[in-house]
């Protein structure tokens, strides 16, 4: 049995990753400022508390941890309106957890949510691939960007084996307000499930990068486990994703629900389509051969959102 | 007259520097953990201690500055052993300096010394041009590749006016003891010209980039007053250098100080000259374009380096 410390485990990745966790039969730690409708079971731990508190570091590192799965974060909306939270949270109190890690002297997987707004905001229209260079231009980007430069080190310095994943659009998030400026992707599946008449703030032909969450968590168990030897030495990963317009989903959902996708009005706010209603290409060769996966085509991904919705 | 921040004033750079600024009739403000043999003149205002301290960085912005030049750090071979320094200072206290200057809301112009150390150690092999990413892999790299990353974040977000200059070999630095591993280029200097035996720990024919003090002093004048529109996004420039063999330099400070060059045994540290004696070619077009510059040729560079130690 291995024990792996999830932080953000109350979070929507963190729930439905600690449940899987626990259904290998994986101990799991879970890290979480605060707990509503905690997950529970013989094999998990609750730590609750902030990140930020050496004190709360220390409870939920009272015991050696094979793996840690870092999601804890002031997520990009949040980011842009209190830098000042970003910087404690997605700085600072990373930085101090993985100095944590470096005093146990073992060398735990360090699995590290980043994000795809570390490539640029908006990405570059040309493609992305394995070489695109970081050019973040907000503070959520550039905060993950700074973190996976971190973890590298640490990565080189061997104080943990680290990777980062740096996360497409991931459906379907709760409706609940996420502070995420993405979350469009997910209400879209919300109303057309609901049959309830939705308007879109990007065009119908707008592009997005997504994954389900079933397969987010694919990944995330994958990361704990593959040989990281094969990374470059930035050791990230732009996670393999399907690439759709924003009107295409619609209607494969539409068609999944029974729902007529005519439902669905599409007002531009051309800001918001900028960033993220126009991703470019994306080739992700090495990361395809290290075993990091998409969901197959669109129709599996809405099958495999349906089903987790109905579930929660 | 214009008031100029120089952090890291008492150190070699920030002397050298300080007094050209006041040369210029720049106001300086300057700012050092501690005072050696401090530089006076009317224009000068010294303000004494770490810059980790908020009342040592409310001391030296208790006037507006329209400048600042950060030249503070832990250096690459301090940093290596200390990596705990290196992160209060030159991760920590210039993210703080850099939120003190976003809410005086005056907008800065803010030069960063940054590094070569950014784009890897060792270098890429290839060569190093405007498109090379970030790779570093020692903690002095990968702290300033992530402050050139803040950087460029709070200047979109326009709290400074800000841009990275990364500094080559900088000759000829101090005798003294200076935290640097790339010394070695400096004290082939010194022991020239004082017609000493000296041991290079690197090959005759290592490759090194290099720029004279006068130089280095002349591109953080130009970075005050050029016009940042041209940068881009990362608003980082690898400043121009001059690539030479190490023994090709000893020659030609052997006939500047009229000393034989055979006084210098090289007796090669794989590991040293694997880091600091294998740089290769370097194309810097735009940084050029934007009017920063090396010292011209080998011999121009000697003539400074010595006039410059006759001087001090």
């Amino acid at each position: 049995m291995r024990t792996i410390l999830v932080t953000g485990a109350g979070g929507f990745v963190g729930r439905s990753l600690t449940e899987r966790l626990m259904d290998r039969g994986d101990r799991v730690v879970a890290l979480d400022a605060q707990w509503r409708n905690a997950i529970d079971g013989p094999l998990l731990r609750h730590v609750a508390g902030p990140l930020e508190s050496a004190t709360v570091r220390a409870t939920a590192l009272d015991e050696n941890v094979e793996g840690v799965i870092h999601l804890a974060t002031v997520p990009g909306g949040a980011a842009e309106q209190d830098p000042a939270a970003s910087r404690r949270v997605n700085i600072d109190a990373m930085y101090d957890l993985l100095d944590d890690l470096a005093a146990t002297g073992t060398r735990p997987r360090f699995v590290y949510a980043s994000s795809i707004a570390v490539l640029g905001d908006p990405l570059p229209a040309g493609g992305v691939d394995d070489a695109t260079p970081l050019v973040p231009r907000m503070v959520y980007g550039a905060h993950k960007a700074m973190m996976e430069i971190a973890l590298a080190l640490e990565s080189h310095r061997g104080s943990v084996d680290g990777v980062s994943l740096r996360l497409p659009g991931i459906l379907a998030r709760p409706a609940a307000p996420s502070g995420m400026k993405s979350a469009f992707m997910s209400d879209l599946f919300h109303a057309l499930l609901a049959k309830r008449h939705f308007v879109c703030p990007v065009s119908r032909d707008a592009t997005i990068w997504a994954q389900s969450i079933e397969c987010c968590v694919d990944n995330f168990v994958h990361a704990l486990d593959f040989d990281t030897s094969s990374l470059p030495p930035a050791r990230a990963v732009t996670l393999p994703a399907l690439r759709m317009q924003i009107g295409e989903l619609a209607d494969v959902i539409g068609r999944a629900c029974g729902t007529n996708p005519a439902l669905v009005d599409y007002e531009c706010d051309a800001a918001l389509e900028a960033t993220f209603g126009a991703y470019p290409p994306l080739t992700t060769g090495a990361v395809d051969a290290a075993g990091f996966v998409h969901d197959g085509d669109i129709a599996a991904l809405v099958a495999r959102v349906l089903a987790h919705l109905q579930r929660s």
